[in-house]
């Protein structure tokens, strides 16, 4: 199968600005020896059912042989990876730099010797946080609150909002006797009714806290108790191609913005803070434009209220920039930005105005693991040097552009191409014909993942390149003319 | 200093059946250059506040300096440790097994390609599960669900136990479209009013759901919206020593029982399942007995309600057996056993019946770590080959006893010396002179933690010997001497 990615590697050249290097030792190209899932993963799932639910696998992936872009299963089958562990994946499989870096006494003692970061922090601790997190920090939050998975970073950020605005509230002064007693019982004022604001098919991971917030399918909400007093408003819906639609869009986000302000204005608890992502990733790759978020932190801004910026899939480089708020031009930066997934180190940026009145009360045991700062910052280190937010802004921008064309090849099965950098998304007729569409690409040896009801997400690594691209969009056109 | 431990050594020796090894080239005993905290550690200090909130720090400290039950700060102070990373640390620091096992190629590729374990597991995961989770599975529990952190596992047990309970009250049929639109506005019937249940000064997490369930101090739950419907039932108050207390304790345990019981019928929420620790460990280590819990089993299982024993903090080995519940010898298992902190990877062993009834309900991106799992099979067959549950029962008993001897000798200032294993704590006059007391052993250089409103907890690692009660045991005595 190899052989007939051959002819394309000859097509003529998209421009390239900056060079990246390729991936070391990275396959040719994927090479299909069974169905996915093949006998072994079906061998191994049955296994695994006596242990642990094996009803969402895709297949089991045999790690030492995935190398850069492409993922060995359990059969040997080598697929292109578009999907990268939930877009978590930023540099590749077995990149020589991480193994190294991980394979070092340093990084063996930090990993062995996991410490309670918020008493007992590592000498190395300020340099490190240095060297990683502050490296990238957005412009005008230089405080970081680690964590150890992107709901916990979203709910510890609730936390803050929710401290400061009482903190706020209180002018400053200590907590009364009434507070301090009634919230052992979890009633007011103690456990104050304030609320998070999010949006329509928004997701926040799938805590109590974030579950509340999320708002993308009712499988992952059904039978948990939530907020019931957390509002949500609506995310615009915005007609593609942009550039044709400018008006209707804006028009579309203008309504948002009203039945938004509305609530500010009127819901009945107060709303300490809202949450929302650049572009929706798990609700459906939903995207606005920056006048939208613009508004958005014009209108908490007047009324006091936190902005938290969801940039958990969105964040380290899949938009060309390290964050994907940077491309709104914000009159003045969010209270917050969370982070994890691709940055694999999680967390969120803050302003010291949101660092908590006392100690201890935005704590727990671990408060983030050091050996993912070591991680992050030897990926902050290769991202610069191969200069691989450049690559994705180009290969993003191929890539799109050929979407594009074959959207206008398919335009029954194909639709509203969209997104930024490499983090870009296209709609499908129906679940049904997604989900076979999906299944071939597979098949011919392309991983790719899906969200909301009918889009088809792109997220590979940084390192994706042009002929990776023009392998998956080989693959994705056969696939949908066999499915056509 | 070391010198002064030299007599120690020579005094009559305290029969232990096992032989325990020693912890390969650890120190002699403390060594103290500064007040802690030390220059150095001020000096961090102030550099990481431009970062990171510092309020909470005892000191920096230097991990690869740091041997066995000896943890090494900034300032090059060596101190024997009994808190451990706030009960983390099972096995010492710098263990030769842990870091031979975290410098091999296949622990660099775990940790560099971290999967979605949901999605694309390791083709090893069934084999690592086997021998690390279900090495030490509590009876009865052979179900494992993987998380990342202490909080995540008990919110994703609750989550199980909402499912199991509602497909239980739909007797198996499907959501009906009512549950699945309301749910997304977080409404009724759809997002259901359920409680969980928790005790009077637990600790649970302090993420919003297990937050809710949190009841030990206010500093933690202060201006946090909380699940105002979830109840709080009274934990017992025991009076020591047990054995001259038995039936004070008998009606205490009944009197909370009574209460619980009532509360479980008379709730106007039904309670979808309780969580309880085997000892209060961040509430001030309360204990029940196993009369206690076993009337906890035998009146959740009338009820049809789940039992989620948390075991974050008492779990893998600290008890001398893997769990503290093992000493209870219930009727039937608990529905649910969490755990995390000692055992580093987190999550919680479950019946098959608490599996939710399709797949993604109980989901994440990474759902626990690989390599967490990889340290857990490398730690147990540390435990299993030094035999070190044999070293808690013993080395637990004899500190027990000298602790019981010092509280004779000093009334006023150390009462209700108690707990299991080397899990083992006492009370104090008052907080104030625990600080004193608490630092004054620390300037000695013996690291102690503290728990509830006047309690003094050990949480030394499975390795901590005679030996080192011994240095503890002079140095707690001296401290409380000069504090008087």
């Amino acid at each position: 199968m190899l052989s007939r990615f051959g002819p394309l590697r000859s097509l003529p050249s998209f421009r390239f600005l900056a060079l990246t290097p390729p991936f070391p030792g990275e396959y040719d190209g994927p090479k299909m020896l069974t169905k996915v899932p093949g006998p072994k993963t079906l061998e191994l799932s049955k296994r695994i059912d006596g242990l642990q639910d094996p009803r969402a696998l895709h297949f089991f992936a045999n790690y030492s042989k995935s190398i850069g872009n492409y993922i060995v299963d359990a059969d040997d089958n080598v697929m292109l990876d578009t999907f990268c562990q939930i877009s978590s994946l930023a540099i590749g499989y077995n990149h020589p730099d991480l193994l190294k870096a991980a394979m070092s006494p340093e990084f063996a003692q930090a990993v062995m010797n996991r410490p309670a970061l918020g008493l007992m922090p590592p000498t190395d601790w300020p340099d490190l946080m240095q060297d990683s997190f502050l490296q990238i920090a957005p412009r005008g939050l230089s405080h970081v609150f680690t964590a150890m998975c992107g709901s916990c970073a979203n709910e510890s950020a609730f936390k803050a909002a929710f401290m400061a605005y009482r903190h706020r509230e209180r002018g400053g002064k200590p907590f009364s006797e009434e507070e301090l007693s009634s919230c052992m019982h979890n009633k007011e004022p103690g456990s104050p009714k304030l609320a998070i604001l999010s949006f329509e098919k928004a997701f926040h991971g799938r805590l109590f806290g974030t579950l509340s917030v999320t708002r993308s399918k009712p499988i992952h909400k059904v039978d948990i108790p939530s907020f019931d007093y957390w509002p949500m408003s609506p995310f615009p819906h915005l007609m593609y191609p942009l550039e044709d639609h400018i008006d209707e869009n804006r028009k579309e986000e203008e309504r948002c913005l009203a039945v938004f302000e509305d609530i500010v204005q009127h819901h009945p608890v107060p709303i300490a803070g809202i949450i929302v992502e650049p572009i929706q990733g798990e609700g459906g790759d939903n995207e606005a434009t920056p006048f939208f978020f613009k508004r958005l932190r014009e209108i908490t801004k007047k009324h006091g209220i936190a902005m938290i910026v969801d940039e958990v899939q969105t964040g380290f480089g899949a938009s060309g920039t390290w964050w994907a708020h940077e491309l709104w031009d914000l009159p003045s930066p969010p209270d917050m930005v969370t982070f994890s997934k691709k940055a694999q180190a999680s967390g969120f940026y803050h302003t010291l105005e949101t660092r908590p009145s006392e100690a201890y009360r935005n704590f727990n045991t671990w408060m983030g693991d050091p050996i993912r700062a070591f991680q992050l910052r030897t990926m902050i280190n290769i991202v610069k040097r191969d200069d691989l937010l450049n690559n994705v802004k180009e290969t993003g921008a191929y890539l799109k552009k050929k979407l594009e064309e074959i959207q206008k090849r398919h335009p029954d099965h194909i639709s509203r191409v969209r997104g930024v950098g490499n983090f870009l998304a296209f709609d499908t007729p129906n679940v049904e014909w997604r989900t076979k569409m999906l299944a071939m690409c597979r098949d011919m040896g392309v991983n790719v993942g899906y969200c909301g009801s009918v889009s088809v997400r792109l997220r590979p690594t940084l390192y994706f390149m042009r002929k990776h691209a023009d392998i998956f969009l080989t693959i994705l056109e056969d696939a949908i003319k066999k499915c056509k």
